[in-house]
């Protein structure tokens, strides 16, 4: 019996197994907070062939269901079936593009010369056994050891003394003791463990990625990345403050993403065989809200004039703080922020591309659910914020989804025949279009003349592609086994709205700082592109500026690429902390420049074609 | 309608109320976890006239059902009714003994020159509140205004951030913030509250006693006190311990515990209105495995040899890691332990006698539930556990009961009718007998001649007192209303099993420490007998030595009189410390020569009579 995805991949199928479980046998990973017991609703697929029967429907709805969605944890197919798992129920695991880019990221972490320096620190102590005479208590015979190797004045939590008396039999009062800052005692282990992990984990407002990392090596053991689920309450950061404030909503948007973190953690260590005791620590990198709602903090204030987050620089706080199904002693370090629409993925990202150890001038772009900016050297930071929208995450766009197998990641279009060729990731049959995959659709588009200055469809052109659609008229990416990817108007709309936001901010914050764009040595861009971002097209539609090419360098996610140095080095988080002292912070949105510049820039590629000559040129040319 | 109680006090009952709501209306509070919801089946009474339905049973056995027992939360009576209500029900608030006794203790406090300085210290702060050009965040700001004042390094825990930024802006960035230890930020309010409270508590392995305290004058605004319900897992430490670690029931001992203090304090901050965010801080003492079990921290070790706890000087937590029902901020102190059966009851203790700072040399006993003996002055303390039982706190005993309204304190056995005359505390119908009206008892008995030198009846006395009960011989102290309260000879055994325990201890701990009787210049006794205790009759029946009498004082319950000082006053916190570092623990359960010396004193009063002169006098001139 066999199953067919979408995606080209074939399963199997053992006697009476439930789909999820076919499916998590073979690798392949949905999204089951309730563990399969078809409580969470959240591995919902669609059968379009093939006989089956389900054992529940959950709390599906009547068209849904008449559809051929069920719940995989609840359906065992009968015969043959096919399958399409929408990209909301999937569980992105060991990402190829991750892995590999993580490679070089260890290799520039060695190049550097820092050493391998997590979280928690450890000594082997030998702890005098108590007798009749001398049974002074466990904790006082414990400081004794520590201050014999110069260790004084450490600080014991609740947690770790509630487990002390036990473990320092259970090792013989031989015991490895792990601490962290030099003052806070938190593991107590019979023996050194061969090895130990920790996670890097990007809290994103679309997406959560999560680095499963050897802390004896450095090396990336696995990836892990999903939607943040926090996208049922909003797709921005507004929304969800709204919803956590005057919803009352807080509690349950920490849960959210926590669930989250610890659905992608535990099938990570399931296949890898590694114990939860040897996970002993954890860096998290987010935007402002984000990293509040992680931690439980009313994030109100940061959505309110003048946009105050509770605080920027966070204590070393505990994973059972949260409810991260860890040790509840694992200390979890937060990338600090810097203000209320600058977090600490921007923090991790100018970490990440070192720009704040060079003389010459970068900018840095983030083009992640939130636009953010820096400029600088290793003299001064200055930051901005831009709120792009969540678009080229895939949120918001209705065949839009992350830069994972299936994602269309490019596009060229036959000027003639108006027929697209597309290059989709893992060489799969595509199953929607990735950020990058916008991008140079908006450009094939307009250079082929689908589109308008305005990116609206110019009526009357020879193809079927260009159709009304239920929400307007949309061009018709591609078509497979009945399933159409369309791009809609509606959809061009938020993407010109991001690359102008994002654009708008580069040129005010470069003015702001009395730079032109030519006194600007590098640009990196970061954001969840996968592994390609077509720089000339993302220059033609006007996202980012018409400098020489070479200028340009594409860095991928460095949210998470910060925040696994963090994991690595305790020289990176002392840079963190400095990095986020050092920025300094402009407000664009209470600016009616920005406004101004915005507005010109929503134009394809902007209303002052002076400003992109090189463009000019090639639209001149092409007339 | 009216309800008649054993005590005599009548009540009456308001349309629709249950019987526990018209019960608390008119001040008789009966134990109920649940809050009347008819779960928790603790608010058991039973009623033994007049006509009543009951909404639901719960889980009363069939046989507690026919004999009248119902729970009150589920009772609607249909007649005058007469109701008992069993001292495991009773929650005992208001106590009038402990009210008149801690107006002494304050006294004692003022007179000592120290000035009154709770755990929470409390500054007025103006902070300043952030523009579009001065966001930084929240905490940054805070941190400012605090070094303004030289309050540097303060640390901030998740709790105190997550409410921070509402709490800034709802005092609109005037605020008072409560600190400890110069540390650590706990309270954030709008303005100083006119009073603050704190919680003094006296955890004992029988009874549980809560001092309500208004922090801005030292007073008592009430007491409460009840049977600690761990009792129902084991009359003494050993058991609980059992309890704790072979059946895996220490989360379960510690919310018992933390839910009878929950129970004492509900009702007494209802009834004087205090809101619940104006309790500032806690100080618990207890002994060291009611401290353990209190924290949660596995106990098993304090009853295995070598003896050790997991620890005995406790970082001040806060009252959310037990599910205290009040602010989650609250920090607790703990009254520091000195070893596995020398608890912070018994520096408690030793504070609130001042012996540490007495040059003569002070013995002090405390005869709780376990005894323990400190002897010293004000440059050396020794100490020692002997394991007494909870007879003196009514536990083991058939109509034992603590020193609460109905308890019989005194009694005196007229010598030819063998008619005893009672003295009841509150001069009420006797409802059973506490640790002093045992002393009386067992003296008077053996004066009397009612029962011998071992303890048993003298059969064939012309009396009907002495009678063949269920569980063999006993003497009919009482009759009322058809419920007699007697002594049996099981009852009469573990009495003289705790007294032996108390008088060997002391025996034994005068001569380690190279002294004798005579160079000990006062005894201070301490123990729940209320506010009598018959030194003369103890010694008689051998358990405190036979010195002058004019050496004993009598302190009544040390433990919270020094949970009490410690609330109140940094100093007496200090000098807890103090003392619990400097007191030598001296294991006597080890020791072959306790237990000779513990089986010499099981008689009446001793088998070395020469041991108590003034006893010896007595009997020759009675013979």
């Amino acid at each position: 019996m066999h199953i067919r995805l979408t995606s080209g991949k074939i399963l199997d199928r053992m006697k009476d197994e439930n789909l999820l479980q076919a499916f998590k046998r073979q690798g392949v990973y949905l999204v089951a907070s309730c563990g399969g017991k078809g409580i969470c609703g959240k591995c919902r697929i669609r059968i379009f062939r093939g006989e089956y029967h389900t054992a529940s429907q959950g709390k599906l709805h009547a068209h849904d269901i008449e559809s051929g969605v069920v719940l995989a944890c609840q359906t065992f197919p009968e015969s043959d079936i096919s399958v399409d798992i929408p990209k909301e129920s999937q569980l992105v695991l060991g990402d190829v593009l991750e892995i590999s880019r993580t490679k070089d990221l260890l290799e520039t972490f060695r190049s550097s010369g820092k050493t391998l320096s997590p979280l928690v620190k450890w000594v082997s102590l030998e702890v005098t056994p108590p007798t009749i005479d001398d049974n002074i208590s466990d904790l006082e015979r414990l400081k004794k050891s520590l201050e014999a190797i110069c260790l004084k004045d450490m600080s014991f939590s609740h947690g770790f003394l509630s487990t002390m008396a036990t473990e320092l039999r259970e090792a013989r009062w031989k015991v490895h003791l792990g601490y962290i800052d030099g003052t806070e005692a938190v593991f107590l282990a019979p023996s050194a463990s061969k090895d130990t992990y920790g996670l890097a984990v990007d809290i994103g407002t679309t997406t959560v990625v999560v680095y499963l990392v050897n802390l004896k090596d450095g090396s990336l053991v696995d990836v892990g990345s999903t939607y943040n689920s926090q996208i049922r309450y909003g797709d921005d950061v507004i929304t969800r403050i709204m919803y956590a404030t005057e919803a009352g909503g807080l509690k349950e948007l920490q849960d959210t993403v926590v669930t989250d973190m610890n659905n992608l953690l535990m099938p990570m260590i399931e296949r890898h065989a590694i114990a939860k005791k040897d996970i002993e620590s954890v860096v998290i990198s987010g935007n402002t809200t984000m990293t509040h709602l992680f931690w439980g903090l009313n994030p109100g204030f940061i959505r309110e004039e003048p946009y105050t987050p509770t605080l920027n620089f966070f204590p070393v706080w505990k994973a059972d703080s949260v409810g991260l199904k860890i040790g509840k002693q694992v200390p979890v370090y937060t990338v600090p922020c810097v203000a209320s629409y600058v977090g600490g993925d921007i923090v991790a990202g100018v970490l990440a591309s070192n720009m704040h150890k060079q003389s010459g001038i970068t900018l840095f772009m983030d083009i992640g659910t939130n636009g953010e900016i820096v400029i600088g050297n290793n003299e001064w930071l200055v930051t901005a914020a831009c709120s792009a929208g969540p678009c080229f995450e895939g949120s918001g766009i209705r065949h839009g989804m992350r830069a994972t197998e299936g994602a269309v990641e490019s596009i060229t279009i036959n000027p003639q025949t108006f027929t697209p060729s597309l290059s989709v990731i893992g060489n799969s049959t595509p199953i929607g279009i990735c950020g990058s995959g916008m991008i140079d659709a908006i450009t094939e588009m307009f250079l082929t003349g689908v589109i308008d200055q305005k990116g609206k469809f110019i009526r009357g052109l020879t193809t079927k592609r260009i159709r009304d659609g239920f929400e307007g008229p949309e061009f018709l990416v591609s078509s497979n086994e009945g399933k159409d990817i369309v791009l809609t108007e509606v959809d061009i709309e938020n993407i010109l709205r991001a690359k102008a936001a994002m654009y708008a901010g580069v040129s005010l914050l470069v003015k702001k700082v009395g730079l032109t764009l030519n006194d600007i040595e590098q640009i990196f861009i970061a954001g969840g592109f996968g592994n390609y971002l077509n720089i000339e097209k993302a220059i033609i539609i006007g996202m980012l500026p018409d400098v020489p090419r070479e200028k340009f360098r594409f860095l991928g996610n460095t949210a998470i690429a910060g925040a696994y140095f963090c994991l690595l080095s305790e020289k990176m988080r002392e840079e963190a902390e400095e990095v986020a002292g050092k920025m300094t912070n402009v407000e664009l949105s209470v600016s009616r420049r920005f406004m101004d510049e915005y507005m010109s820039a929503l134009f394809l590629p902007h209303t002052d074609i002076g400003q992109f000559p090189t463009v000019k040129k090639l639209l001149r040319n092409k007339d």
